[in-house]
């Protein structure tokens, strides 16, 4: 799929069908992560991918944000410890946060183009999940991707385009070339 | 371009060419930008899209994290009133850092695709850089976008494929179906 197409289309998607998701499928999803950028190629990320039907029936119970049931969930998390080392204590949870989201935007991407439906939830308990998939103490959960195959996707939501300043804030019409809009 | 190729292709550039960039590009580049998910569509994000040479110059001065001369410069900012409104004090800073890297992401790739090169930096004064854009108070900058074309892109940094779990932390190898990889 042309990566502007992918962009556009993509929606957050919530309501899954019981379709399976192939191994080799998530392994591309979880591939696409791995080649965001992140701060001073420091890679901090640990990406978690569940697909056991018991486990994410768990997972759910945890994560307020989790309405129906998806055929995966990758756990975005942060090394904490390796965070703190390379930004330092007051950068860290910043940064990390900056990577994780680019490496989740990565993987939806890849994932719509698949075929397949993907929604970012940050409403879950992080200690309950850490303890269900033994995460470390030093790993911080701080993302759900649910994935699974979708009915139909949701209607695009209306975008702002008065978010767009060109040259200083507040100009939202001409810039310096003016005229070619 | 093919979405899969610009994930895995995409290079952070820093170092860039004085050839321009039109403005139907840099509108391409920012309309890729404003349809990243965000949460609970709040779109509390602010884009200024600086190309001026004159004010690029002033806000390298003011940004440790920006070497060459880039063409353009998307300062990425959150309307932290909005933020605060929608997501409380305590979740306003988190969910807006992912938002607005989810958008920068979506941006990094279209460049990529229109054979721009791109590079997020952290490391800038923001209030200089809202003095000089007139940025108000309630709106903070969080990032900037270097935009620019290049002479070559730069080798891949190794990546680090044992940051991929299966079931549970540290399972690095066979999944539910196993074998496949």
């Amino acid at each position: 799929m042309e990566l502007k197409q992918a962009i556009m289309e993509r929606r957050s998607v919530r309501q899954f069908t019981a379709e399976n998701i192939a191994r080799p499928e998530l392994e591309q999803i979880l591939e696409a992560g791995i080649w965001a950028p992140c701060a001073g190629n420091l890679q901090e990320w640990e990406f978690v991918c569940v697909t056991d039907p018991a486990m994410i029936g768990k997972m759910k119970v945890v994560s307020p944000g989790v309405f129906w049931k998806p055929q995966a969930i990758v756990v975005v998390c942060v090394d904490g410890t390796k965070a703190g080392e390379a930004f330092g204590a007051r950068n860290a949870e910043r940064w990390s946060i900056f990577d994780c989201a680019m490496a989740a935007q990565n993987m939806m991407l890849r994932a719509y183009d698949l075929g397949i439906g993907s929604c970012a939830i940050g409403s879950f308990n992080a200690v309950a999940v850490r303890e269900l998939l033994d995460i470390p103490e030093h790993v911080r959960a701080e993302l759900l991707l649910l994935l699974g195959r979708y009915e139909a996707l949701p209607q695009p939501p209306p975008r702002k385009a008065e978010v767009i300043h060109w040259e200083r804030f507040g100009n939202r019409g001409s810039g310096r070339e003016g005229g070619s809009t």
